[in-house]
């Protein structure tokens, strides 16, 4: 009879920018270590990601109800706490790599799950490294999440559908609006969102139409140098065809210098760096080349906390990501994270693979060329029959008092084991 | 036998910025007109508010089928166009006044159906007393909406339900990103939110949190004055004890010398005026006095157009004054508003009642002191007595392809009859 592998302990962690269903992945990581409790003793979260590990700050999810845990496939933001904390190279954060080892040690954890994007990836990729190393074997699998889609191989990554419908939907009401009261009001609304320097959640306002000179009218993405007068002269024909302009503005588009439109170098009336983002500045460029009445909209963290308009093609997905990291492990593969594979588009038809760390690690996938329309301002055809499986399907969370209920974890805390203290 | 009145054409404009629900209310002044097809002719709508009534402007709603009419119910913005156009005193605007009598003769309109706020119940007064003066009586009979909240009389006004659930919703969700994040990243969190110079939908974030210090720990209302020491206090104390603050401010806030915070003087490089508006301006005012990490949304138009989002309580209701403004009308009620009645708040229960415009025109309801906590960051129970049931219920709008499915009317024109034009 073959020996049988040891029981071991597990470690979660959540990463960066949470998403509206960051946490439905933790939901797939947490039942599936439960479903294999023969292999998976403790499954640990860190409080505060990677930060609760360096400390030894652990959670033990073993506490949780099965109803708690189910309940955070439809809850958004990190349930057990998110960190933007990025571990250099081997050589340059020796020590707290080492830091990671020793209390995974101590807790006699042998898999690492780190839930995050490209940073993260290459964390968990090193971890595996510094911990073959040291002669303490860790399997480490990462969990695909940002709201950026930026991401290599993986067909998207969970938390963009999201956004995308957030995006995609806001873009169509606000558009009703700004239509019914061009006349004698408003003409041109700009609605900034997120991206870095990735345009996919601006290209998905892309889809809140359908035909020429549907809005958004304009769309300005990162991968596409931002022409003043070209945008101007865009606005203003949408203005004079349509009567408004609907403008989706990615927070990262860039100059011919390569500056960031939203760091103009203004300052206030104290000589403090202007807070303002893309949005507001252009409505000043609006206001001072055309003169229009405007509005603007940063959604800022509503987008990506939207919860309440997720996409049910994304909670799936990012359920199943968090599920095939446990299983993965299991199967014995080590320092990979689960794919989203397209396997056509429509229908949509889609399932997981395997991808080694060291490819997604520090790639990062912009919206190519062929995305976007000749004239820098639009989606193509092809965009559009990207992006639109990844909006599909509606999954309400239940709602009490007209509010979404949303679970709050006991986040009870694992007794220390180590002396030391790690500050970080 | 008793004379049976004469059959007359009616007429409907929307006025001011639209709501997620006006077409709800557009929806029930239409269905209840061709309910009365013995009594009223063919509704007409004013193409863009009542600009498209002073230029002859008209849309026949009989030309659209009632399964569009039907949709109305679930689709933002104004379907027919709005305006904000104000008709100042009689004796100002005396021409408008008659053009506008001018044009409902011409069309053999007996009814006006005016749909908006204050200015537009004010309006919808003078109409009816003009048109007596000059020998043609009118039905003018007006039907409330502003998300706002800020007319009389009416327990709330239809639009503001949807927005408030919607800043409850966003403010929960946001609150639950920012809590992840605090520990290592963005310690406050400002969402700023319409209401000018009432802090209904201000109040309305507090819905989102249940306890003390839960978020938003920081409300801020047009009706306090700021004091910038104590709102750095009370910022300080959430951060201190949470980790995180959640700020959600009025746009209409003011300062000790009644100042707009949003127009705090502050000028950009270029001598403009800064454009951003309170949600920057408190980051400003974060950052320098406590040099917390902080992100700022502004929803602007999304606040108000987030129909997939809309509060069940709010869409019954803007369809129930719709209807009810006809049904008044046809029982020989002229200047007047159909109002909400509440009378309870736990269960709900409310009916329709009709109050005279000029009690309504010119008087605007703000948040009262005994609704907002004595440190004045915060809502009492009786506030959230108040606003719960607003919030309460869903009613999704369908879906198709990811996205909410909004109708899109014909919008067909009526023949003009007068020779002359009418430039606004």
């Amino acid at each position: 009879m073959p020996k049988r592998p040891p029981k071991r302990n597990a470690f979660y962690a959540q990463s960066g920018g949470v998403t509206a269903v960051i946490n439905a992945s933790a939901c797939g990581v947490i039942e599936a270590c439960r479903k294999h409790s023969t292999r998976i003793g403790k499954l640990y979260a860190g409080r505060h990601g990677i930060v609760g590990a360096l400390t030894e700050d652990l959670i033990d999810t073993s506490k949780e109800t099965p109803a708690a845990i189910r309940q955070l496939r439809h809850t958004p933001a990190g349930a057990f706490g998110s960190a933007r904390y990025k571990l250099k190279s081997i050589e340059q954060d020796r020590a707290k790599y080492e830091r990671l080892i020793e209390v995974f040690r101590a807790h006699d954890i042998g898999y690492f799950f780190y839930n995050g994007g490209n940073d993260s990836m290459d964390t968990a990729h090193k971890v595996s490294m510094i911990g073959a190393e040291l002669g303490y074997p860790i399997v480490c699998v990462g969990v695909p999440k940002t709201v950026d889609n930026d991401l290599p191989i993986t067909d998207t990554c969970p938390g963009f559908g999201s956004v995308a419908k957030y995006v995609a939907i806001s873009t169509r009401e606000a558009a009703l609006d700004v239509a019914s009261m061009a006349k004698t009001s408003t003409k041109v609304f700009i609605l900034e969102v997120m991206g870095r320097h990735a345009g996919w959640i601006a290209a998905a306002g892309g889809l809140a139409g359908r035909k020429a000179w549907d809005a958004p009218q304009v769309i300005l993405f990162p991968e596409v140098t931002f022409d003043r007068e070209k945008f101007l002269g865009r606005v203003k024909d949408s203005v004079t065809r349509n009567g408004y302009c609907v403008v989706v503005a990615s927070e990262g588009v860039k100059d011919a210098g390569g500056k960031f439109l939203a760091d103009a170098g203004t300052k206030d009336a104290f000589g403090h760096t202007q807070l303002g983002g893309v949005g507001p500045e252009l409505a000043r460029i609006v206001k001072d080349g055309l003169g229009y009445k405007y509005h603007w909209a940063v959604a800022d963290y509503l987008q990506r906390a939207a919860r309440h308009v997720a996409s049910k093609t994304d909670v799936d997905q990012a359920y199943a990501v968090g599920r095939a990291a446990v299983e993965f492990a299991l199967q014995g593969m080590n320092s990979v994270m689960p794919v989203i594979v397209r396997k056509s588009s429509r229908p949509y038809r889609w399932t997981i693979a395997a991808a080694p760390l060291e490819k997604i690690a520090n790639v990062e996938k912009k919206v190519p060329r062929t995305y976007i329309t000749p004239d820098g301002f639009g989606i193509t055809a092809a965009c559009r029959r990207y992006l639109e499986p990844l909006i599909a399907g509606e999954d309400p969370p239940p709602y009490r008092d007209g509010l979404p209920v949303y679970v709050q974890l006991r986040n009870a805390p694992v007794k220390r084991r180590l002396a030391t203290n790690f500050t970080v």
